[in-house]
């Protein structure tokens, strides 16, 4: 017999503003038996995402909110640690939706079994070969219609979402990528390890001229993991025909004042462009085209990514908080 | 020989915020005799449009800004004075785009014969089976993608757009036409002529309130020719899946300080919203299909329309500027 007492991390109250630790309780919850058809998975990552922050609101939109007094849920992986299940073995690697606690045991129809990767971490699952590097692939791909030669400016470029869409765009036919990112380690990143052509430090200046220095014949699509100033900046250097894919608003999750909207959604009109927001959940079946592109690129050492790891269930909440603040490069996950 | 005498109004300044009438002047040029391929047309109707406005500034767009000193051009209808091409016989009825003067004289090719329609003024060819009523078709159809069922929210209803699109989206599946105009005669005769299911004057509080007592479900298609609140507004009331059509954005056409932007574009990712703006002119592929749908509906009496005629060419700048502020009902033309 396996452990059976999970630690999970719930969420206590809906954040206003910034979330704080008085946000969260951690609760220890003694596992019953597993009844046929069920796993216990021992998690070794799990993942802090950006999205998160909108899901501990009480708003309408495609994923429900977080309940009260629940378990926050999100990516993980882990091993199965006693199976009830066919085609689960003890020792299998598994990736699930059931994070934010050591161990997790549900029906064996919500996890599903990986491979461990020669080389690779099992937290790549929730990185360049999951979630995030899916939502970049599907943003350029369906979303934004990358097309052979297009000018693409990625914001949030040395996130785990945008250090690989300036990969993804590159291969996928991008003429020039640039991205933006908050401090001078990250932009020299973007250009000397992500392939970015062009690179700039958005605390640097004003966004819109920065783009323009770097993108004077304007863009052709735009990533938006930002929002706010940049997505501004990014109506302003459309060229017409230019396509956005809004993925996320980092700027603005933590906000207790209404934003500044962009002021120059006009452009829209002369222009003839076209935003587009998007959740990858909606996007599902676009995976395996993913999975064997990324593999393929992986194989071929076309794509290389990084990840912020950050020890301990206990220290969840602190590296997303950190999360929302910039402090990862690359995909950040926390390791039990 | 037909008089050679054509009366032209040019763009002489660009105005900055509201035109006034020293931002154009009225010329009168002496015709040469025709060139072989050419005809001179004596026009009985020139359209107005409120994106004539966005042409006025010289700006990155699709469309090429309207030169210095030089004819404006838009829509007209007239009829043939002189001819010497093939297929142009004086009298016949043609359409073309070089308006804002009583005589056009070009290529015929720059010209297209269209029929007399029994009932109907030649003016119709500018509206209600012209450019404005297409804008409509094609905002429905192919930039938002309406689909049976749709609840569609219109802005500016009232107008030469607006008052097709209610109409085309009823008659193309939607379950639910709500309105916006700026007077209660407007308000009355969207959902008393043009079959709106409800409909609110915008002058008469919030439109954010007012759009969700109208729309307590949500909106799944938004119709902009308004941006601003409006635009705000319909931003809220999106349904997951929501997709705008942005036509214009006539609340700020004029506007010498840069509008408030919306301030909730992230609803666009949490709701997977898409938002496009378009110029018809690239759009002129779904041309026939809209002829065909129109003709139809016209004929089973399942189309109304408004025109408002401001008369004599000297007025078309004052008409102009009226329908800027909203005067007309249905499509604004100026009859010579």
């Amino acid at each position: 017999m396996s452990t059976s007492t999970s630690t999970q991390i719930h969420l206590a109250s809906r954040p206003t503003g910034w979330p704080t630790d008085s946000n969260f309780s951690t609760v220890a919850v003694e596992l019953p038996d597993l009844a046929e058809g069920e796993i216990r998975v021992a998690n070794e990552f799990i993942s802090v995402d950006p999205y998160m922050r909108g899901r501990m609101n009480d708003t309408k939109s495609y994923a429900a909110p977080y309940a009260l007094d629940e378990v926050m849920t999100g990516g993980a992986v882990g091993r199965v640690v006693e199976s009830r299940a066919e085609g689960f073995n003890v020792g299998d690697p598994v990736l699930h939706q059931l994070g934010w606690r050591d161990l997790s045991q549900s029906a064996a129809g919500n996890f599903r079994v990986v491979k461990d990767l020669p080389g690779l971490p099992l937290s790549a699952y929730l990185g360049i070969l999951g979630m995030t590097a899916f939502t970049a692939y599907v943003g350029l791909t369906e979303i934004a219609g990358l097309k052979d030669g297009d000018t693409v400016f990625i914001s949030g470029a040395a996130g785990a979402v945008g250090s690989a869409a300036g990969q993804i765009a590159r291969l996928k036919g991008a003429k020039r990528v640039i991205g933006s990112a908050g401090s001078a380690a990250k932009v020299d990143l973007l250009t000397e390890k992500y392939g970015y052509d062009a690179a700039f430090n958005y605390k640097d200046g004003p966004v819109r001229g920065q783009l323009h220095d770097a993108a004077p014949e304007g863009i052709d699509v735009y990533f938006d993991n930002v929002g706010g100033e940049h997505l501004e900046a990014a109506l302003d250097a459309f060229n017409p025909g230019g396509r956005g894919a809004l993925c996320g608003a980092i700027s603005v999750y933590n906000s207790t004042e209404a934003p500044v909207g962009p002021r120059n959604m006009s452009n829209m009109v002369t222009r003839g462009l076209t935003l587009k927001g998007f959740t990858v959940g909606n996007y599902a079946e676009h995976y395996p085209a993913f999975m064997a592109d990324m593999s393929e690129w992986i194989a071929q050492g076309k794509i290389v990514f990084d990840e912020t790891v950050v020890e301990g269930l206990e220290n969840a909440v602190q590296g997303f908080l950190d999360l929302m603040r910039g402090a990862n490069t690359g995909k950040m996950v926390i390791k039990l």
